[in-house]
């Protein structure tokens, strides 16, 4: 790689520890920034000086929040339902949620999913502050949102085990196929979920 | 999208201006940066902002070089082949074919290609320094390295025209079946070429 300038092999390397993000698109990626206008570069460079200072935690959701936040903006919003609470993984997840529209209820970010292989457990998750707001806030349904994967699925099961006695419905999104998705390319577990949430049609 | 504090939605749009980047992958990639260790923005922020100022042009084949260098390391290096120039769109070309390892010539950068479409002329590339340099150095094959399309084609097709007279063979890359590729997949022009150009086995 000899014949790279250090600033454009700095650039890609950069790139390259991205997530989804190779060599190949990395290259691509620094090469169009070199013939894109410098505003291009600088933007994003501020932006990404910004993320970590300008941003903080909800000390009630743990969602992202603007720094020096008292509580994100989701939490302070008593139009919302106070009695339902939606368990997601991640940040993302709720911002993915919240485009649905379907949900009006508010949430509590875990920050990942107890994993015994990757020896993660409740104690390295936003688990012990979930109980809290269950004993004290009057919530009567708990959705889990955490992704249809073993790991998903296990923590839900804790959750069930950890608020069942407070008289909490949990419940969990449904399985089946997705919409636009063909029979055809679905997996057998997809389909036996399909095949056991089927639904009346009215 | 008010659920998002304004840094991570400033970053989201700042990637989603790269190529190739959407709004799903902008996300994904501003989240996780939230996640990860502040020094990973930092590092790519920093490679962003030195990226203009640290890189300068060869004045010799227009090739990216470290800024303040007087002529790049390829066109410095005179254990290369003078005679065999090889001519490609974008820098990131000249990097593509140095990683094969094959040609050990020199390069000679257009920055585009002729595309009367986008009213792109010759007066809009590095054509004109090309020409003078196949004057004044002494040189016997023009590799045309463009890409394999209609305007690659008509680069190629152009830049023979202007340099023909001074004794020069022009040539251009083989097009054919990629290696590794499947018959059954590649289209109709790619066979007819890969007919056209088949080799004796030897």
């Amino acid at each position: 790689m000899t014949v790279l300038p250090e600033p454009v092999s700095n650039l890609i390397q950069a790139f390259e520890r991205l997530p989804g993000i190779g060599p190949k698109t990395a290259s691509r990626l620094a090469f169009f920034l070199l013939r894109a206008p410098e505003e291009l570069s600088q933007n994003l460079a501020n932006a990404l000086l910004t993320l970590k200072s300008g941003t903080g935690m909800c000390p009630v959701c743990f969602n992202i929040t603007i720094a020096h936040q008292e509580i994100c903006d989701i939490c302070a919003n008593t139009h919302r339902d106070q009695s339902s609470l939606c368990i997601v993984e991640e940040p993302l997840d709720v911002l993915m949620i919240e485009q649905t529209g379907g949900f009006n209820g508010r949430y509590h970010v875990l920050h990942g999913v107890l994993s015994p292989i990757e020896g993660i457990g409740p104690e390295d998750l936003k688990m012990a502050p979930l109980i809290e707001r269950v004993k004290k806030e009057n919530i009567r349904e708990i959705i889990v949102a955490t992704n249809p994967s073993m790991e998903g699925d296990a923590t839900a099961l804790y959750i069930r085990q950890q608020v069942i006695h407070y008289g909490v419905r949990v419940t969990r999104l449904a399985r089946g196929l997705p919409v636009g998705g063909d029979l055809e390319y679905a997996d057998q577990n997809t389909i036996l979920r399909a095949l056991a949430g089927r639904q009346e049609i009215s």
